[in-house]
């Protein structure tokens, strides 16, 4: 292998390749990133089994001349090390050669650096996937359900299933769902999907989710995604990144959300959150983060929070809406603020069915995002 | 205790005096931030013993009215609580008003805080200094003096004397120098100061002057500093930190400075930054960090870097000038990255006398700054 390739693409293509590389794999060939040469372009390929990356850098684009491969090959390369070196290169022009046992040679300006390559027959071989179920969902939106909802997975490894988040598209409505038993979230979306596609079950990891949120690209363009037997893949441009699906069945969460309400709230999302942030200082010290919400008979509502050792406090809150039966409640904090992170509506809807049952909390502006919190059992 | 206070000037306050409360303080009244009022103002006041900050929030300025006092007195509020309740307060205006036991009550907006506060009759009295030697340096100035040397002092507690920098005033230049036996950073500067005044081996922890840096603000004014016996006062406007000297002798380290050089080497800051930048990729896998430098016969220096799992890196660096003796020598990457980190010339001087002597780096637009490494001492 042998190419002269521009600097800034090359840099740009391997820091989004790069990201697949575990930094604890145990496995030599998979601390590599490889490195594909032939006269249409160079593929970058890196995996640490769960997920795979591979960023293709074509030798011509319409505009601009930026590769040019005078032997085609392939090489591995050690990746952390290889990400590192090529963002500090220092001429925008740098030529790879690969030469006997994979030992590969950079030169760009007057640095000449000396690789120890590493053999491409052992790095693993990408699936090819039935491309049978494709739909398209923007990225922006992608993004966007995926914080909606990956807060809620449960970082508990002994339900492998639930530190992911269930993907379900059904006539034409993309659905996440994620739960960590003590609160849930959901996301959905109509989507331009032939009515045809149909899939329930597919659960993917919440750390995947976040990686591939890092790498959908400011331009909203449309992100096409192909879900197969055990795989899903994203095409993102020149970047396709394929992710392996979590094993194991989703547990059935559609009896625990309520459809009617006792006391319904709507609340200025922004104001919920200022004193929740207050609430949150004093609730942590007991660890539980408990907070207490009750309904006032001017029509408003009271948070409250204690610690033993630090003090009280309660604040007024006001209400834009309040019906139906006074209520007096206690929940996590912490949950109530990570749903208010992710709410884009000014205000928000608040259904509750009493004390001891469900919290339903979701935007008021559209019907996208729903979320559940289990509310606190306490005595008093 | 009682008064009302603008919430934007007690929050500064509380956060600049925040910074000397030590999150590990096994003393309970440590823990806490000490506010004493009376009708000209409001002192706050918090020490880890090693650092005490107290700053002033006066009642009124020349332009604007800050706070009313309507009944004088103290308390010890919980620093950490306090400071981060006091930056998320709702309304512009904060009422503080201290009941029996030191109980108490904030309000703000519709917020009602209840804190339990502490006794400030047990909080530590700050020392009063003889001021006899006091002189002022300009903040920006002061930064830089910090900056240059503070890297350099030793992590290792086991010679706690070298875990701070070495002050020293005479003759109207004030030094500083740093040394963990493996390298030494100083900086000198002439300042305004009434030639009697002169004192040496004041030691000053290099972790308190990092703290120090972060208080000094960004407007370039004078800061008076006052050297007593044992502790150093910092006076920064409205804020005073005072700080303990560390005890012990700290070494000689005039006769290991070399006068004279047997190579002499002037290079461009930026180039020889970069260059080690790529080489230290490679030495730090080797963890000695080494990399060679050695002259080249048409008067140029190379750099050289292994490590041997990844590879190798060679490098041509072009000499502004070059003289003496051929040279090959091996240094601590790092080391020498943290003087060019420091380093605000965009040339430098780099002098040898030989490969197993001390390497001696300055800028070379102005004499204020001197730094040495020592070699690494190899056979090849």
């Amino acid at each position: 292998m042998k190419l002269t390739i521009s600097r800034n693409e090359l840099n740009e293509a391997v820091q989004q390749t790069v990201k697949a590389v575990s930094s604890r794999t145990t496995i030599p060939i998979l601390s590599g990133i490889k490195i594909d040469a032939d006269a249409q372009g160079i593929t970058l390929t890196a995996s640490d089994t769960d997920i795979s990356i591979q960023s293709y850098i074509p030798a011509e684009t319409a505009d601009k001349h930026i590769a040019t491969v005078t032997q085609s090959g392939s090489v591995v390369l050690p990746a952390k090390f290889f990400a590192e070196i090529v963002r500090k290169l220092p001429h925008e022009e740098v030529n790879i050669d690969v030469g006997e046992r994979f030992q590969t040679v950079i030169h760009s300006g007057s640095s000449e650096i000396q690789i120890v390559g590493m053999d491409p027959e052992e790095f693993p071989v990408l699936p090819v996937l039935e491309e049978d179920k494709v739909f398209s969902v923007p990225g922006e939106l992608l993004k966007s359900m995926i914080r909606q909802t990956v807060f809620a997975v449960t970082t508990n490894e002994s339900t492998p299933v639930l530190t992911g988040v269930l993907w379900n598209l059904q006539d034409g409505v993309l659905k996440f769902l994620a739960t960590d038993r003590h609160r849930l979230a959901t996301s959905s979306i109509k989507i331009d999907a032939d009515p045809d596609i149909r899939f329930g079950n597919v659960v993917i990891s919440g750390k995947t989710l976040n990686e591939l949120s890092k790498i959908i690209p400011e331009q909203n363009t449309l992100i096409d995604i192909v879900v197969a037997d055990s795989q899903v893949l994203f095409k993102l441009g020149n970047v396709l990144f394929f992710t392996r699906m979590l094993d194991g069945t989703f547990p059935d969460t559609t009896k625990i959300i309520p459809t009617s309400y006792k006391t319904e709230l709507v609340l200025h999302t922004r104001a919920l959150g200022d004193a929740l942030d207050r609430a949150y200082l004093l609730s942590r010290e007991e660890k539980t983060n408990i907070v207490r919400l009750t309904t006032t008979e001017n029509g408003n509502v009271e948070i409250l929070s204690s610690s033993s050792e630090l003090g009280r406090m309660q604040e007024q809150l006001e209400a834009v809406e309040l019906t139906g039966e006074p209520l007096r409640i206690a929940f996590n904090s912490k949950y109530m603020l990570d749903v208010l992170k992710v709410t884009d509506s000014e205000q928000l809807f608040i259904g509750f069915t009493g004390p001891m049952s469900p919290i339903i909390i979701k935007p008021r502006d559209h019907d996208n995002a729903l979320h559940l919190i289990l509310p606190y059992r306490t005595t008093n």
